[in-house]
């Protein structure tokens, strides 16, 4: 997987077609809001957590559980992964020609 | 930007030839991992508090900056998106031809 | 100060009485639910990020913080401090003679 | 319970004599500081929830189980509740006499 899409797409195809009673996802999105926003803070702090006392490893593991439900998220408010990198392209001005001019980050 | 490695490689050319006084990234690395993780834990509970009570450009916004901020904590850590999506991509059997057999999500 | 009951009132007053360009929880209370929220998200990660890589000291600091965040918010929202003493009271069994009794923390 | 010394004292003895297969709290100190830590995490970001999307009462609950959580990290840390509460008390001035003179809070 080389972006976000691909992942935000079957997580979309679960939020209609899936069953909860098979699908993880599925069951999240039953569940509701509250509960997707609760495993977005429950994976944000297993995340801190490895990078001040585990190995880059569980960093990783952590980081793609957290970026999982953050997409999950996304697709519960109608969010799109290409909304936030827009949003990061136009921030920090490395959208073409206007790169070199960046200063903030 | 299509995915995050483009803005990875800003943050890591900040992480290596980036001024403090100039950049906010080179003055993140500066502070120290404590205070990357801190923002990351910050930006994901203004991310959770969108969700629940703004809108959804508000969920965009604040999930931008915490993918800005998840990626130099990946910097600080030795972690790369790359590592982190194979991840993604293994875990959720996305990766070409099993994934018609993936039923995790 | 021996309980919570003392600095929730204080901080009571500062709700119906404080003036916002003076006091910092009065303004807190004009900011709204959101940024309470969004503060003690804050000094809860400070507190873990303590827990892990600083002092005893700074975990006890970093608590008071937590703790104070969180007294703002039970304004906010109604709670009181016995209400919640009384949930953990209630919860552990430690109320007079069920305690011996009680198994579960 | 009136303050938080009760619920620590009996936190304290489940580290030193609890049993994990039976006690809860003596699990956590087995399973270490990095699962108390973010069992504290998860039950803030639960706090925040809850206070967005909630009823006060369910605020309450989590909050129980926040402070619960708080006092196993701080048994963890070496940190007492008296601690945290005279840094309460002194930094925001309502000891005795100095109580009248505070203008921070």
């Amino acid at each position: 997987m080389s972006d976000l899409n691909k992942l935000y797409e079957i997580i979309l195809s679960r939020k209609t077609d899936g069953d909860p009673s098979v699908s993880y996802v599925a069951k999240l999105f039953q569940k509701g809001r509250g509960t997707i926003a609760q495993k977005v803070g429950e994976e944000a702090t297993e995340t801190i957590i490895a990078a001040l006392s585990e190995t880059a490893e569980s960093v990783a593991q952590e980081s793609a559980d957290l970026l999982f439900h953050l997409c999950i998220l996304w697709a519960e408010c109608g969010v799109t992964p290409k909304q936030v990198m827009d949003i990061l392209a136009n921030r920090e001005g490395i959208s073409g020609l206007i790169e070199k001019e960046n200063r903030k980050i």
